[in-house]
């Protein structure tokens, strides 16, 4: 499993009227942290775009425990738990500074050819650099 | 089961660089979805929050089949699919205006009283007005 | 003159912890009344793209006097206060359901050739339909 | 004059079809922008409003010269150019790494008691730490 943290704070333009940062906003900070963790690993995300692969999501589920307040810094931990193929999954825990876990969550992304429209298999350099991480 | 459906077309600021709306923007796509189903059972989410109960989202999960385009109608139909106690489960079936299914999306929201910050039970008058869609 | 009006509902994620319409929201309130009465006009946004012409904002200004709360029906009264060249400008007021002002604003746009990413002439037929609002 | 900067890498999820940052997002930016100056000068703005005062934004404008990319790094120079009253006028210039001049803006806020909702003057600490800046 490959783990990657990064560290954000909440605008007050991603909070509600409940004093919390909106439910729906949580999607920009899982991007936030995927990007960074495959930044890490020598990927923007950007450049990928670039060479013709897009990465659009394909689902996410979850999980709001305890609100993130407006201000607060928000370490977003994001996780590869499998080596990708024509998917790749991340699993993120977001945690306040005082550690506690404020959610989980989760994404599959669908690698897809910008041309074709197809999905396509992960770039080899990426599932490369992501074996180590997964050898028993 | 309780169903209510709301239109409502894609702004360019929802979309992204993709050339689709964000996957984060589907969130207020459904908080309309459930704002207006239970408007128009004859609950105002706003006067809730006046007297006094918050509704928070404690979980979401969504599944992006079919890719919702700029200025694009989308049907939000909003199901209420078991009787609310502490909590209220929303399902939503997203539609385009040639009835494909571009999304799929379920959240749990927790009736919270404003003051003491406590997990409540629903307003009486909306386990009523529900009850008679939830005859066997 | 050109006048349109169109009706929006403030969503919840367009609050903030103020308690009212964040004011960054705004500018997507103006996209929508832009869009609205180009379509009334017979002109689809989004048909422009496809024909090859972008349009975007060059600059913005808005004065917020009152500020639009959640759930508040804002009507948006938009303007072409002069014939378009290579710029269309148009003019805002929002107003609440008593009728009261909440934001003035005025937005200048550019047409711009898609492939060539220079400035360029209004569409003609866009000129041609506005032409009798600014005949003295 | 008193300047501070600060950057941001623009999201995924603030892009627009068009292919750039959507020109309502920049708000944000500005934002971030004013709330890490006056944190640069030891003010919270969450402290600020724990303390019972708010700062709405009373107008804004804002001029597009380049747009700002995916992915990018934007500087965000944020300057207060007069002592504040019951109102505080930022100015903003945003540039991309290659240093080129990306936005022009400037927004007026008003301080507001929490309490009454009255304009009060600005907290006599923040007037102070500012007054040497305004020495001729």
């Amino acid at each position: 499993m490959f783990t990657h943290e990064t560290t954000l704070r909440v605008r007050y333009g991603e909070t509600d009227q409940m004093g919390f940062m909106y439910y729906g906003n949580y999607a920009e900070f899982l991007e936030v942290g995927r990007v960074e963790a495959l930044r890490s690993l020598g990927f923007s995300y950007r450049e990928l775009e670039e060479q013709g692969m897009l990465l659009p999501v394909h689902d996410m589920s979850i999980s709001y425990h305890l609100p993130a307040s407006y201000d607060e810094l928000v370490t977003v931990q994001t996780s590869i738990v499998k080596p990708p193929s024509v998917r790749i999954e991340f699993t993120y825990v977001l945690l306040n500074a005082a550690g506690e876990r404020l959610t989980d969550a989760r994404t599959t992304l669908v690698f897809v050819d910008r041309i074709t429209g197809k999905p396509t298999r992960a770039p080899q350099a990426l599932v490369e650099v992501l074996a180590p991480y997964f050898v028993r």
